[in-house]
């Protein structure tokens, strides 16, 4: 056991309306999570949300994140777009200053720079964009933490940036042999059996590892869980992840409190 | 003679590429200029833009200002859009920290925020909008300063929140007895006569006039003169007014310098 | 009683979703409408969205409309843009050639064009907007239904262009003397009581006039009424105005089988 | 020597200006040319653009075609962005509707379709893509030409269609020896030679052949011969190529004219 992985921080999609458009979900989600991933206009959200989805975060004593994807609102960031590393940087900068700006208007700060979507996913893998992404972060401010899925190009490139760098794992998500995530399009790729993921999310804080889809298990680093937004009842499935990790002693708390630089 | 007038800012809309797509514009006027205006993405500009464009200002020594406009890229942020005090707050907010961001990489620091276009206009005339502009200026950075036409809403709205707030005037554009600028839809409204230009450059920073087209003498505050872009051979024109005002003993210096609250 | 108006149409705003983003709304409300007006990717839908409800409204026997918008997603293009009469015409001829080939695709034909939100409004009042449109209209296919306010500059420009031209009226809104609809933002412009809402969509079917709000009775022309899809339960609302209509011998028929030119 | 292809089009890309930006490009390119592939508005070209290149291919007796390309004004629609079959489909067909409105309004048709870049690229490659667009043309009118890379999946998908498909070849890129164009990241694929240009437009047309980066001779299908309009000095590039083809007793003439389905 890990005593490194006893606390864990809990982070979640927020203000991905547009508009006049809605993406139902209960804010009493705020309850639950420590960190929120803030969209920043260009896969989803627009000033007005952005500022409003601050205030929430903020009055909640949830820590505010930006969460900057591909400029792409038809298909909501979720498609792969080949940037160049210089766009994926400069992408990234622009939306994390424009999410800076509203949380100093509403008081507060932004603690931590997650991409979105197939941003994410193309930075875990690309070595180019992931070391852009870091730059990003580097350049705005070295205080604010780069979230990367663990074992991935992006955490090592937050790593070797001398960045506070979380690693976030996904409890209803099955893992590969190699420690990364096995693609939304495979069969399994999602952990619909609640009791499953509650047993996954332990065993990641707790023991340091995941047991991929072929029986072997492979160590991951648990900083922060991501609690899907988008998923059947976010609400239900947060308050059972948490409280399952609180019964077996881990202490629910935002990263920006308690991660430091390696 | 007004003393305070001695000095004036000279300043430019730059940065107003999008994509692909090029305004042909000299770099070389930023050897004129003390302060640039930096399209931040709503009407023009893009991050790869913004950033290229801070980076060639502080690198000249020139100040760098956002310049936020109506989400409006196919009108350039030219026409009339009817948003709401809260909307024009929020896009100012969102445009100026993305350009913070950029400038914060580049190793430089926004200094003023001139609001382009329509904004600008519609601003000018309309308390409410005039007021929103000034939150947000405030919200963001007490130290930044809100360029606005002299005689203006947006003036005054600056002032009354305790910002710097500088007046802004133009040399080749007529002003009716009121103090404001002709609307450019109206004959007349542009001053092609390069030696009427600066003359009027001289009134205004001089004697703190300006003569109307009924050829009322009124007063116009001049902090800072906008140089157009977009105007016939812009960069001898910064010359000729620049070395008009040097001549008469005026210093040009950026704004950012030298101009306090009131 | 005039024997023109015993037949109506039934028109209602349908496709208004974008991207990952949905309106809520009852897909039945397709059983008690006769004609809907499809956005157009301007201001809402996107072009699966326009096949799918193109595709829904010929699978239920409703006649499909164009609904072209203001290019402003984020205001849903319900905010003033000051577009000039060429950008109009271009926008409007832009959008509805987009749907006919959606149309095409799924082996129906666009039978109407009703412009969106602002736009519609702007051009109810300014007679430079409204031949635009009309010429707009025109030009890609004169068989084409336009669709304007009882009472318009729009539906004076229509008829004088020679169009169908389909008067349009609100039974859940309140009239001014001359004939107009009161604006959204006077205290009474909707009319919450589905009572009375109904007593005046039958007095201005059958009767051809419209009560204003100060008594005075005014002549409106009734061959198309709006059943508003984002009011309070939309389909009951549909169902109780339809039944109502057809109580009183009023034939609701898609204004594509009767609508003659004048 | 084949005498099917003693016939040739030279197309180009027009209409690529956006909003108030214009790419630079000499208008009398329409001498020249016999096909015009006009921007739709999602990586170029906006309404107004629209009309006025559809009216000035017209009046020079170009033919007009549609250019549909990745929703990507940022990008030009020159990235990679991982759309569905479906998205493609839809995409062409708004794109490709919206054009007809304008060439009906201006007493012209659509002749053919191109699609625009990396939407290009990638159906040039990918079957599913390739049907997708196939299906799209084919669902509008079927009397519009597909125009597809020699050798390509999307070639094969229109004659599998059933469409008139048009073969297009360059001659100022390199081959590689299965037929296909050498990707323009890598060194030499851009031929700047414009004599060994204009041999290989004779040899790809008269021959029917190509000569690979290998030396190896492959056929290819010289329908259409693409002009780049953004190639250094494009005017005198189109007059070299049609004047050197008009010698050896080519005919240039627009594929509308001649082409026929298989």
């Amino acid at each position: 056991m890990k005593t490194m992985s006893m606390k864990i921080d809990l982070n979640c999609d927020l203000g991905e309306d547009f508009g006049r458009w809605r993406i139902p979900l209960d804010h009493e989600i705020m309850s639950q999570i420590t960190s929120a991933n803030i969209a920043c206009g260009f896969h989803a959200g627009d000033p007005g949300i952005m500022r409003m989805t601050v205030r929430r975060a903020l009055s909640s004593g949830v820590h505010v994140g930006a969460h900057p994807g591909h400029p792409d609102l038809a298909g909501f960031g979720r498609r792969v777009l080949e940037v160049s590393p210089e766009e994926a940087r400069d992408y990234v900068v622009y939306q994390v200053g424009a999410l800076m700006a509203f949380a100093r208007a509403e008081g507060g700060r932004v603690m931590h720079v997650k991409p979105h979507g197939a941003l994410y996913n193309q930075a875990a893998k690309d070595k180019g964009l992931a070391n852009a992404i870091a730059k990003a972060v580097a350049e705005i401010d070295r205080e604010l933490i780069l979230v990367a899925p663990s074992n991935s190009e992006m955490y090592r490139a937050g790593i070797e940036a001398g960045l506070k760098t979380a690693s976030e794992v996904f409890a209803d998500r099955a893992y590969s042999p190699d420690g990364t995530l096995v693609p939304r399009s495979r069969p399994g790729a999602v952990i619909l059996d609640r009791d499953k993921a509650v047993r996954q999310a332990i065993q990641m804080v707790i023991d340091g590892t995941v047991t991929a889809t072929d029986g072997t298990v492979v160590t991951v680093t648990a900083h922060t869980l991501c609690i899907h937004g988008d998923g059947p009842d976010p609400l239900s499935y947060a308050r059972e992840i948490r409280a399952a990790l609180e019964r077996v002693g881990v202490e629910v708390a935002p990263m920006g409190e308690w991660l430091g630089s390696v």
